[in-house]
């Protein structure tokens, strides 16, 4: 998917929603594990429930890897199944020397049919590299995370007075462009949202942790937004685990219909 | 497997090589193909020629995963064939959020059975603790990668005058101890050994770069090696890849060979 069909597609579901789906057979509703596949199953009721009110899926790859072999195929019906005018994630955190991240660029990009894959920027540009050169692929660069560890190195103070957070955004965004490349900042950041902006004020900004980690929609939206959005915004278990009886996909999208309520209402007051 | 279960193997075989796996179903002998599992045919016939001279198996998780459902089976059947005295890696280079981050701990150390994970430390401290959870296993931490890419953000100065990678180490190493915690160091660095080696005396270190990527074995035991040995020596394309006809797995066994009778060298030389 590219950039211009992405914002199309904001516009016209007014989200910027996307749903993690963090799928874990010990978190799933109890009836499910009569199905055959039941990842799948859980998953498939997800998405038919809330794929009008998000614009995004992310299946984080460690949920599906920890099942063995079953989890992969879960994760490769899975992304049949998601229609495909919605943008998917694999949220891999992937990265290695160049002829490596390109064994992981065609896992994901071609075998999977995934639009995009998160990767760990430490290896540098050799690493990176080779998740841009698939049209219409992006390569989605973890700049600022949102859990406390993000404090341990990403915050480092450099000799020039930039943070190494800082430092991936200006390198990175040489080596492609705000159409093969997003970042990874953390909602429970927000208020580094706007000197992030001021070095990358056109690229996507994938944002986790709203919900369960604690991030403000509110303030992701002021300090994170651009003209064409510029932001999805991820939350995974505070949507999917709402219920855990029968009806858990309509609990669901109950949640799910909140936070694209409020995104339409943010939208709006940018003019978008 | 323990660190005195590591270093008496070392002793036992006179050799501190670790061989890498990155099978690759383009670079494999033709006449594989025809069998039902090429991938893991190959590695059989590695393992079979090698076992003896090695002392760990690196398999680069990138490889099979770009196979698929079809990659994994073949990663666990070659995890089942390695012989239980032989150190086992898993070149995953994974690091997630600390909830997610137990999920890819289960893959590789439970489900697979793996004694290590190589890790990115770009995500912190909690991306890291799940790792250093199970007795007897091990987190393989980053820390100057082989690439030219190490470049770009591993060796960033810090305002303290430190650079990143150093940062890495003296903190991460307070995290676990050298009971569970190696260090990614490539040969193509290995005049940084030295620098390495004061801040962690006593952890071991796995040191990729050897062989095509062109990492000098004299210098990486010169500045690296401790009284335990203390070094793993990973060279993959360079052993695996030697022969490419019926008897390719003998080609190997001459290069891995070659290396081990240094190593045995190397080993005396320090009274190990």
């Amino acid at each position: 998917m590219n950039k211009e069909q992405l914002i199309s597609q904001i516009k016209l579901k007014r989200s910027f929603l996307c749903i993690g789906l963090d799928t874990d057979i010990d978190k799933i509703p109890k009836h499910l594990l009569s199905f055959e596949d039941p990842i799948f199953e859980f998953n498939k009721q997800i998405i038919d429930a809330t794929k009008d009110l998000c614009i995004a899926y992310k299946p984080n790859i460690a949920f599906y890897e920890s099942m063995g072999v079953n989890g992969w195929n879960s994760l490769k019906r899975t992304l049949e199944y998601i229609p495909s005018d919605i943008f998917t994630i694999a949220d891999a955190k992937r990265g290695d020397i160049g002829n490596t991240s390109q064994m992981y660029a065609k896992a994901f990009y071609q075998n999977m049919n995934f639009d995009s894959v998160t990767i760990a920027p430490y290896m540098g540009k050799d690493s990176v590299i080779p998740f841009l050169e698939f049209k219409d692929k992006w390569a989605i660069i973890l700049a600022l995370t949102s859990n406390v560890g993000s404090n341990d190195f990403q915050r480092s103070k450099l000799s020039d007075n930039y943070e190494l957070f800082e430092k991936v955004l200006n390198v990175s965004k040489e080596w492609g462009n705000d159409n093969n490349i997003m970042y990874v900042v953390g909602a429970t950041r927000s208020e580094k949202l706007s000197e992030v902006r001021k070095i990358i004020p056109n690229h996507f900004l994938l944002v986790p942790g709203i919900g369960t980690q604690g991030g403000s929609l509110d303030d992701v939206a002021r300090y994170g937004m651009n003209e064409d959005c510029g932001i999805i915004v991820n939350s995974s278990r505070s949507i999917i685990y709402a219920g855990s009886n029968i009806d858990f996909a309509n609990e669901s999208r109950k949640i799910a219909k909140k936070i694209q309520y409020k995104m339409d209402v943010l939208l709006s007051d940018r003019g978008i």
